[in-house]
C-alpha cells in the first residue's frame, strides 16, 4: 500500500477519537466534551503557557505529544483518572490501541507517533511533565468553570483532587501548580466538591 | 492584569469554539463537526502530510496557524465557505473578532497569534498555502467519507466544488491535489454531488 494511502486512511481513522466523550463538560456545562476538544485546548495551552514549564522545553514536540495522546482511547476509552483500580486496568489495552492505531501509518511516521506517546506515558522528560501538568489544570479549569459539574457528579472530595493533581502539577509547571491550588481552594469555598 | 490572568481568561474563552459548527459531518454522517475538531484534525494532518508541501515549511509555525486560525469565528460564525457573498460580508466581522479575541492575551502573544492569523488570511507563505490546502482537503475527505451529504445539502456540483477547491490545493500542495481530484471524481461517479 502506498505511503499516501496509509496516511489517510489513518486521518480518517482518527476522526473516531471526536466521539470519545471525557467526564469534563464544556465552560457552560452544556455538554461533555470529547477527547479532540481537549487535545486542542492543550495544544492552544501549550503555545501560550510553555514559559511556565518547569525546564525549557521544545514547543512542537510537546504539542505533537498533547495533539496525538489520547488517539489511543479510540479502543480503549476514556477512563475517568480519579479511579486508580480504572487506571490499570485500561494500560494493556491503551498498548494495544498504540501497537493497531500508531500501526497504520507508514513506519518513519508509526515509530515517531509511539515514540511521542510513550515519552507523554513515561512522564519523564521535562516536555512530558509539561504536557501531563497541562492534560491535568485543563480539566479543572473546565469543571471550575461550571461549578464543579463532574466533581460533585463523582464524589470528589477537595482533598482528594488537590492530592491527586498538585504533585504532577508542581512536577511540571510549579507557577501553574500556584494557579491551581489557589482555584482548588476558591473551589472549595463555593461548594462545587463533594463534601466529603 | 496581570500575565497569566489574560493568558487564562483567553483560554477560557475559546472553550466556545467547540460550540461553532461547521457544515461537513464527522466520518459516520452521525452530527456536524465544530471549528475546534476541524482545528485539530488539521494540525494531526500537518504532522503526517508537510512531506507534500510545494514548499518546504516550518510545521510548528504551520500547526500553530491551523490550531488557532478558527478562533475569530467565535465571534464571526462559521460561513459556507462555496457562498462567496457570505465570505465577503464576514471579512469585516473577523478582524474586528481578531481585534477582540487576540487583545485578550498579553502583547507578545497576541502579536504573535494577530500575525498568524493575517498570514493565514495572506495565502502568500509556503506554511499559509500548505495550511489553506489542509484546510480544503479535510472536509472534502469528510464529505466523502459520509457520501457527500453536504454536498448534496447545498446543492453544490462536481463541477463547482473542483474549481472551488483544486487551485487553493494545488498551489499548496499538488500531490494532495492528485489525491483530491481523484476523489472528487470517485465521488462524481458514486453520485457524491449536486446533479447540477
Amino acid at each position: 500500500m502506498d505511503r499516501l494511502t496509509k496516511q489517510i486512511d489513518f486521518i480518517i481513522e482518527i476522526d473516531k477519537l471526536k466521539h470519545i466523550l471525557r467526564q469534563s463538560r464544556v465552560t457552560d456545562g452544556s455538554r461533555r466534551e470529547n477527547d479532540v476538544e481537549h487535545s486542542w485546548h492543550l495544544a492552544v495551552m501549550t503555545m501560550l503557557l510553555a514559559e511556565y514549564a518547569s525546564e525549557p522545553i521544545d514547543i512542537l514536540r510537546t504539542v505533537k505529544m498533547v495533539l496525538i495522546h489520547d488517539i489511543v482511547e479510540i479502543d480503549a476509552g476514556d477512563t475517568f483518572i480519579y479511579s486508580a483500580a480504572a487506571r490499570d486496568a485500561v494500560e494493556e489495552i491503551e498498548r494495544a490501541a498504540a501497537d493497531r492505531l500508531f500501526g497504520m501509518l507508514p513506519d518513519d511516521q508509526a515509530s515517531e507517533f509511539r515514540a511521542l506517546w510513550d515519552e507523554f506515558e513515561a512522564r519523564v522528560t521535562p516536555e512530558a511533565r509539561f504536557a501531563r501538568a497541562l492534560d491535568r489544570l485543563q480539566p479543572i479549569m473546565l469543571n471550575y468553570a461550571n461549578q464543579g459539574g463532574p466533581w460533585r457528579e463523582h464524589e470528589v472530595t477537595a482533598e482528594h483532587a488537590m492530592s491527586f493533581n498538585m504533585p504532577i502539577l508542581e512536577q511540571g509547571a510549579p507557577k501553574l501548580a500556584e494557579f491551581a491550588e489557589k482555584l482548588f481552594l476558591d473551589a472549595q469555598e463555593k461548594g462545587y466538591f463533594h463534601d466529603g
